[in-house]
């Protein structure tokens, strides 16, 4: 895995996790090369990254109806190292790897029950207005709980 | 097929079709058992309802931000009558059965490159407002359109 | 409810089911109508129906790489009576309503955290042969589980 | 679009596509928040490296069922620029741009009606045996049909 350009050291790389959501492979992701479709890791992340926006307690204003704000993504990457099949269970790591002035790079982690790790990720997201159409930078309680959770450069 | 319920005789259901998208089945739309998932079908019709729309001067409206009335999905059903691989050129045909006070009834078909039918299926499309939560009936100009184009029971 | 032609008496179809999987909507199953799109319930319903037939100790065989007999969807359809929204918990149901000698006819039923039914649905699959391309009939030992776990007509 | 590491100058690496494939967006490809949710865009690099593929000469053998050698997808990442939204025409251009000894990398671009970029991806493909559970270096004729139709580095 030396070719990942965002994991400097694999094994503290992965120690840094600790958030994550279960997912089992439906059968509909899986393609006719019988395993998951390499889409579909995308749609995993999106999942993990708005449970994880929640435990930080940010999703919830982002979904209302009359809320400026929203996550925009400006990137994602995945790196598959380990076919994954229909009705595997993983468990879909994410965390924060540093903050910007209105973004987060978010990282991403797919284990198998054998733990072993079958894809990888990352990719920006951005606090966007959509009244403004620009991004907008953290609130100060948003940098409190990415720091205390996290240790981020910010 | 004669189990399937809302076709009476083929031939005349057949023969009443003449509007039809073009579609190409994707990669990531077949699954391990190496053709077209059977969820993805929903998708086509939703494709092809959405043009026949269009066509008929009707969708325009509906995807307009500040607009009301929006077109809503009371079912769907499909019968699957031959597997469908990557790859595969269809056409899926869409036409109106039947029209209610607020609701059409769609017919779909779906046809592969030796015009044999692959798939068929059928759906209700409810008119309906936002602001009231509640079915809107045609306009006058909707009938017309509609009446012009097929010989539907109003 | 009275329009939904498989369904005669609600409250004894409602009170059959008893076999459920828990889904919760993913925000890629929205569309920008701001609710799950309806192409989606059939996911949940082939989820739903995996889990069922494992349940009653069948799947496992069908993905078996060598296996030869594969459940082949017939018919899907589904009935939209409640608009359902991102991240809601529902309830997917699914139960045997009659077997056939090598289909059996599945019912769906799904409910949101308020108890209330969003979606209903069917569907038939049926046991096939990939070598000989043509439906198998169940076996005694599939017959006695069906008929241990519902009071179907066989 | 300083950041995206793997276009290092944006002109000429715009210069050097030719291929692509027209895709419009589905309703069902949208989210909540109005347009294209995000892990679409990989679906329609998926269209566009088979069809690539496919006119190299290379995508034939892979689907066969008896061939042994497969593309399988190492890596992906997508840059998103400009929100896309329902129904938008799009070209998906892929090209090489530089071959390994078993794997190619894959460069992508989306162009909207006005031609203005709206995302942009890359991920490398790598040519893979079933049956012995590792890469296969490329053949001859493949990195002549390379060589003829792109200045890649070999």
């Amino acid at each position: 895995m030396s070719k990942i350009s965002y994991i400097s050291d694999l094994s503290s790389w992965e120690s840094e996790f600790y958030f994550f959501i279960p997912v089992k492979v439906r059968f509909s992701e899986t393609d006719m090369y019988g395993h998951l479709n390499n889409t579909v890791p995308f749609t995993y992340f999106e999942e993990a990254r708005i449970e994880f926006l929640k435990e930080l307690g940010l999703m919830q204003k982002w979904t209302e109806e009359n809320h400026d704000g929203m996550v925009v993504v400006a990137d994602l990457q995945c790196d598959f190292l380990r076919q994954v099949f229909f009705d595997e269970k993983l468990k879909v790591f994410v965390k924060a790897e540093s903050v910007g002035n209105s973004s987060v790079d978010l990282h991403y982690m797919a284990k198998n029950e054998k733990e072993e790790i079958c894809f990888v990720g990352r990719g920006t997201v951005v606090q966007f207005s959509k009244k403004f159409g620009k991004a907008i930078p953290w609130s100060e309680s948003f940098r409190k709980v990415i720091q205390e959770n996290f240790k981020v450069t910010i």
